[in-house]
This record gives C-alpha cells, structure tokens and sequence, in this order.
C-alpha cells in the first residue's frame, strides 16, 4: 500500500471522451488528450458530466482508466468521477482508482430517485466509504443540482465529514450559486475540505475566499489561459484575466457545451472524429459548426501544441 | 429463433427486489415474489422504479433474471426494465431479455443529462433497436417525468413509431396526468401502440379509453383487487373497485412508497429482511412500520396467501 496522495490543488479538466463512429470510445484520443492536458497543467477529472461518464458502462470506464495508467498517465493526476446509482458500481470504480492510486474521486450521489433525504445520500456515501475500506481514499462530492436533481446539503457534508474525517477531502460545486460555494468554504475550509468552483467563472472568487481552484469542462479547450490566472491571480490583471475567460466561456455556451467543445478540437485538430457524441447529446451540425468557428474567432480562442491531438 | 411474443395485457407489477442485510439481491425471496405474483395474475415487470432498479449494477441485474429463467419462470410474462444511462448498458441488458423470450422490454430514456432534445432521445431508443437488431424486440416506452426529469413527448413517439412500427409496441405513462395518457392512446392506439396506466388509480380510466392496462407498484402488495378490477371493469361496481384501490394506494402513500411496500411484505410474512432497500432508500423505521400497519388495517388491507413469501 502507498502512502495517502498529497491533496490536489489547480485546474482540472472533466475530459471529454472521444469516440469512434460506432459509438465506442477511442482510448488513443482520449490518453493524447490527457497528455495535452497535463502538459498544460490542467488535472485530469475524468469521467465527468462533461465526459459523457454516465452514458459509458463501468467495464467501458474500467478499460479507459486502464489505458491511461498503461499510458503512464501519473494516477497522482487523476481525479476520477465514480458515482453511480448503483451503489454496486460506484464500490467498484472508486475500488480500481484507489487501488491505481488516484489523487482522489469525484463522487456523484446516487441521482435516479429524486426528493431522497440527507440520511439517505449519508448511507450511499458511507456505504462506499466501508466498502472500499481503503486508508487512500479521498471523496470529492459532486454537487451538480442542475444536472443531478440530487444536491448536497451543508447538513449532508457535515454529517460525512464528521464520520470519515479523512476519506471526505472535498467538494466541486456546480451548483452555478457562488453564495453556495462560498458558504461550503467557510462551513468547511477550516478543516480542510477543499471547495473546487464548478466552472472558471468562479475561479478568481474561488481562490481569493482561499479555495483550491476549479474543475471546469472548458478547460478541455482553453486550459493554458485558466491556468495562468490560477498562478498569477494575486496579480493587478486578474480581474482582467477573469473576464477575458468569461467572454471565451460564453462563446463556447452559446452551443450545447460538450457537443461544441469537441467541435472545437475537431476544427483545431482537423479530426472530425472528435465532433461524436453518444446519445441522448447530437452532435453540432454542419452550420452550427461554422457558427462556433465564427464565435471563437471573434474572441481570439486558440489551442496551444493543437498537433498533439492530431 | 423463437416467434414473437403475443402483446402483454392486464395488470404489471415492477416487481420489489429483495435485499439481504449486507444489501446483495436476494434471488431466492426474488423468485418466490415473482410465482406470488403470478399467481394472482400479475405480470412482472422486473427493473422498474419500484424494483430499485437502478441501485443495481447491470451484472446483478443479469443474475437476477438468469435465476427467474432457471427457476421456470415464463419469459413471455416479463417485462423487464433495461432502460440505463448508459447506451452500452441498455443494449446489453435488452439483447439479454430479448434472447430469453420476455413479452417486452420498458424502456426508461438516458436520464443523466437534462434538458436533451428529441433528437438525441431518439437516436439513443434507436441505437438500442438498432444494436439489439432481433425481430423479437417489443420496446414499451417509459415515461416518468416526475422521477427521470426526461419526458417521452408525443413527436419522439410518433417518430419512433414511424421508424420501427414494429419494435415499438407502446409505453407506460407515469407522468401522473391523466390527460398524457389519454392523448397517447387516442393518437397511437389505434396503430395499436398500448398505452399503459403507471398507476392503478388511473385503470378503469384507462381501460375505459381503450389502454391494455396498468403497470403499477401496488401490484406488488395488493395485486388481487387491481386484477379483479382489471376483469370486471365493465361491471356496475368498477367505480365502487376502483375507489377501494385508491384508499388501499392512499394508505401506502402516505410513506415512502418502496420501503412501505416493502414493510408491508415484511409484516403480513413475518420476513424482517423484507425491510432491506438499498441507498439512497431508507428503510421505515420502527415507529412507521406501526403507522403503516394501524393505516393498513384501517383500510381492510390483506395479502393473499402470502405463506408462499415466507
């Protein structure tokens, strides 16, 4: 057994999966994708919202992770999501990414039934916590209500914090309410949890409260420019940086978000094997493509060493 | 290759899954509800809400259905849920029950993402017909918006129905709103697309307006009387039936309504692992097992030959 992993601090990314035209998922674009990202400095949440996790099975997710450690892909760096409604598989995919020595998981509540009580959502959590039964584990709560229907209440982080001091490390937060995130930090910060903002518009808010960054699927596409505020957001131009991110945020939002994030990669690698989604998302069309190129031209959008995607 | 299955009609029960303590599936009580339910004339639609479906992993899921084939349950009264989020999960799971001879299969939409259009509602059910790719399959729609936040609206029907007038055999309508259904019959039944009830508060309604039925969760604990109600609704006392069903479903409403029906079972067997559900469910404590069995004996409740659960 390795010791605990140093707790993970920055920008991370919810990679997008690639996928073939069949539908499966292309693990070569998706390790090129990550070496991207770390080359950027951007950590590596895979099997987020933004990667389509919760439309792959867990033997798909299995086989992903897999390539990527075969790859080399430091697990330090990753930040696996492993929340399911099956309590089944969320033991096991947070059972295989501790064991591969992640730097923690990014865990959904369970987000089939809606209306469920904190007492409930406190047993799905404590009972992946005692059956992983692992010293390493660090749980990173997803509270995505707009997605999952499903929140996580301050009573809830309490309740779990108290009980597994260690095993809860944190939180991301996409809720998209910064008076949420910031009571979180304030409830919680002093113990340690680490409060991630959900999205990049938050980022300056986040660590000027003295949160630990964010986990923002647009860092997919525009990493290098998130990272520089995260390093240099004591200095007299973050809030300049700050909103230089928000305007290339909105032009991206103006499209399905992950839909039109591939797009971009696709444009910018001249792979169009990129644009694939997987039901229930569509793809952007022909003339939504070129709306996007059009948008991200006007905001100056570049991707950086774009041919290691290629 | 067998035939294809006659159409499913009459009263369904998404089957409760059993649980042990250490929450595995219990097949055994499993089987021995399933012959219960037969018994009285009930389908059984296994994987459903009620049946905490999606708590399990589709390997359990499998094991499950491989011990009721085994156990000599007839495929032809099956119904299995295989609806998932996962595109990979939903064929795997509907292939499995098409080969084993199921009269149909119910099929939730990806219910992760929120707010997804037609088209890719459409392009998921498709890709699963389409992947199964065996004559045998009859897809019955699974509308629960209250639950799933992903509406089956009347143009993804129509355009399903276009496309594969053969694979989709009809749907059941949770939405709770009696008006959906009606319209849903009135526009496709008479392409002879069944429109189930998702409640038997809505049978006599139903059946009245031409529908085959109801799939409901009260089959599980009180099947006799909806069956009954189901063979005699052109009676003069289907309205006197049909307003003693809504006190028994009233009784149970009153609490959460898996782990109540589950208590109740528990209760009328003397099998306190009946209690059992699995996270985020929470079992009725001490205290609301009283108050359900006093709201249950109010309104004359009884289980029929419920030694065969014990």
């Amino acid at each position: 057994m390795t010791a605990a992993p140093t707790r993970p601090q920055g920008v991370f990314s919810p990679v997008l999966t690639p996928f073939n035209a069949d539908s499966t998922p292309d693990a070569d674009r998706f390790i090129r994708h990550c070496r991207w990202l770390l080359e950027q400095e951007v950590g590596l949440a895979v099997f987020g919202t933004n990667s389509e996790a919760n439309s792959m099975s867990v033997a798909e997710k299995r086989r992903l992770l897999e390539a990527l450690l075969q790859a080399g892909i430091p697990a330090s760096r990753l930040m696996p999501g492993t929340g399911c409604c099956a309590l089944s598989d969320s033991i096991e995919l947070t059972k295989m990414a501790v064991q591969a020595g992640v730097g923690g998981v990014l865990m959904l509540p369970p987000f089939y039934y809606k209306g469920v009580s904190d007492e409930g959502l406190y047993r799905a959590f404590a009972s992946v916590i005692d059956a992983v039964a692992d010293e390493r584990l660090r749980v990173y709560l997803y509270h995505i209500p707009p997605v999952s229907n499903v929140a996580i209440t301050r009573g809830l982080v309490e309740r779990l914090l108290k009980a597994y001091p260690k095993a809860i490390a944190g939180m991301k937060d996409s809720s998209g309410d910064w008076n949420n995130t910031k009571a979180m930090i304030e409830a919680f910060g002093p113990q340690g949890f680490e409060v991630y903002a959900g999205s990049e518009s938050f980022l300056l808010a986040n660590l000027r409260a003295g949160g630990p960054g964010c986990i923002t699927a647009t860092a997919n596409v525009n990493p290098t420019k998130i990272v520089q505020l995260y390093k240099t957001w004591r200095n007299a131009d973050a809030e300049a940086q700050q909103k230089a991110l928000d305007v290339t945020r909105a032009a991206f939002a103006q499209f399905p978000m992950i839909p039109a994030m591939k797009a971009a990669i696709a444009w910018k690698t001249g792979r169009q094997d990129w644009l694939h989604v997987r039901p229930p998302l569509v793809d952007l069309d022909a003339q939504q493509q070129q709306a996007l190129q059009a948008a991200l031209d006007q905001v100056g959008f570049t991707m950086p060493n774009a041919g290691m995607l290629a």
